[in-house]
């Protein structure tokens, strides 16, 4: 690939208008709980709710304005399980232009789904994205097709840099402005319009983890292009790293308190203003949400884990004799707790088991961590040897 | 109380003046998916991301805005536990009067918090909410507080009313319209507003149940109030009942496609369009998405429900010989049938077991229902005794 040139503010002037009336100009909310938390104002721009639930239709969409005739006529093709894939199979079938998808046998059904509905020809191809990427690139070769790439490309960067356009107009005071980074188009684009827009914000980049994308992308690590890192070098004032935790407490508070699905990418830079790693001050700070695509059983996880840390959950292993009766008593001691039981599991066989007793885990719904404790002080006042699982 | 005039579209004129600025304009969005499902176009009114998560700030507020000197200074009273509680609460600290919240000491902390965060003083009573309601009350008589009503009021009604304005201009091109019926007041003062200005469009109030909502709402259940229900017979073509598990469907089809989180009680507009109970023909519909308060341990619980009926997951009961290396083979299976264990469970009791053996529950992450086929013919083929649990 010839080296490519950073996009304009201009080039991301055009691309609005071309988004125009194709794309969603998403909300910007504030929020309450949120600002109580990190300790300023909190605004956040909801890109969880654009078309295909992520940012990344604004670069398809502005990609595919610029084929010719005879591209067109070719298709476009991509490598991608997730947002872009979905993006490119959407902004194909919005401009007429055919798309075929390459998937890696294991991507999650709803996605490939997803794709199909939107009209795209979808390949199943390898294990991994890697063996659908070079399956794509084979396909474009052969028949001239154009390969629209998720982030190395200043039309794509230039389409996601109209999220700036919109976030300085909707939010003039903002001081800080978080942006995800996975392969960098998305903040080296809003970047490029805040810099010239409104060049003294602060602008950070958020990472999950030192090595990519965990729970906040499950499909593959992405990295910054040679063409996105340049830009971010030389735009952004500081790059921060979020761990799990951090991310999964953030989905379920937007979730809890903004009534908001955001994907774990999406969810780091609310996970690094909690964290208090945004540096800059305690003016207003901006979040882009980047996305909602996260997987329902993994939202599912997620939001167990929150619960728990929250001290809405309580495990708690104890021993009874085994006898008839004795579960009863235990369940009692529990509803006059006013706890909500949601299992019960026996152990008979360990090393500190004797036969006359068994070994019960329980798992309640507590409303606090101070409501667990409650319970656990009821249950050894009673006699029952209580040790706390989580 | 004395008989209650029902309001105007005057009276929700000058109520959308003193919410302006207030309240949220809430956005209107399609949903693709949702029109496909429902054989017409879709139109979601996002009250979900209305302030407080629910509509009735709108209401709230208005009210409190007829409040004069003496009445803001011996403030406002509610009994509620719900979206009504905090919606009072916050638009009494927004008019800078007190509020006195009365909820059942069961209500979830969660509720409580948010009550108590928006400055409102929280009183504890009573195993229900009857209990907490006649402590309101006699406080009220007490201390010649203003009780807020949660729909028997005209000036809440005229108040949610203001929803009715806004979806005139959003989608003026609607046929029918589906609102939520709890209290009715939500439905009364849209479908005043409707008649006023779009005269001919059908208006469908939406029911949780024949018996008051059940998953739609936890804490009790509701009916129209005389005022509402007077209102409701002479405006809406049709009052229709839809049942938990569609609501489930909807509250799952929300999250999953539109990224929102919608309450129960948010969601039967969609169950309803997704039954075929809407009628009207196949135009526009266009539902009004309530609020999104939903508990987390209920939405994980309702994602559970949705994803099994999806064949999200497999639970599959098999027996297997009792000796080392037997559950290994069974798990490799499953691994080639590319299905993720989330549970194994050993089951050596029962009549049907035999000593050398012990029947394993697997419950499995599945693509569809078509995949879960796919897994049990496996399991059968290899000689597993296979039985489908759901």
């Amino acid at each position: 690939m010839a080296t490519q040139t950073a996009p304009t503010v201009r080039d991301i002037d055009e691309a609005r208008e071309r988004l125009a009336g194709v794309a969603r100009v998403t909300p910007v909310y504030g929020s309450e709980t949120l600002s109580r938390l990190a300790g300023r104002e909190v605004w956040l721009k909801a890109e969880n709710l654009q078309r295909t639930g992520s940012f990344k239709i604004r670069g398809a969409v502005n990609r595919i304005s610029f084929l010719d005739a005879d591209e067109r006529a070719a298709g476009v093709v991509t490598a991608s399980a997730g947002n872009h894939g979905q993006a490119v199979a959407w902004a194909a079938r919005e401009a007429g232009v055919r798309a075929r998808i390459y998937v890696p046998l294991d991507a999650p059904m709803a996605k490939v789904e997803a794709c199909q509905n939107y009209g795209a020809e979808l390949v199943l191809e390898g294990e991994r994205l890697e063996n659908a990427m070079a399956a794509a690139q084979a396909y474009v070769q052969a028949a001239d097709a154009t390969f629209v790439h998720p982030f190395e490309d200043p039309r794509v960067i230039a389409g996601q840099g109209t999220i700036g356009l919109e976030l300085v107009e909707q939010v003039p005071n903002a001081a800080t402005v978080l942006i995800p980074i996975g392969g960098g188009g998305l903040a080296a684009g809003i970047a490029t319009a805040l810099r010239a827009v409104k060049p003294d914000v602060r602008i950070v980049g958020v990472q999950a983890g030192k090595s990519g994308y965990t729970i906040a992308d499950g499909i593959f690590v992405k990295h910054p292009g040679e063409l996105t890192m340049g830009m971010l070098d030389s735009l952004l004032d500081d790059i921060v790293h979020v761990a799990d935790d951090e991310i999964t407490e953030a989905i379920v508070l937007l979730l809890e308190r903004s009534k908001l699905v955001v994907e774990g990418a999406g969810a780091v830079g609310i996970a690094a203003l909690l964290a208090r790693k945004a540096g800059g001050g305690d003016g207003p700070a901006l979040v882009v949400l980047s996305g909602g695509n996260i997987d329902p059983t993994l939202l599912i996880s997620v939001m167990r884990h929150g619960l728990t840390a929250a001290g809405r959950y309580l495990v708690v292993r104890t021993r009874i004799p085994d006898r008839p009766g004795e579960l009863i008593k235990l369940l009692q001691l529990c509803a006059e707790k006013r706890v909500n039981v949601v299992s019960v599991e026996h152990h008979r066989e360990g090393m500190h088991i004797s036969v006359a007793e068994t070994e019960v885990e329980l798992t309640v719904g507590t409303r606090d961590l101070a409501h667990g404790d409650e319970v656990i002080a009821a249950l050894v006042e009673q006699g029952y040897p209580t040790e706390r699982v989580r």
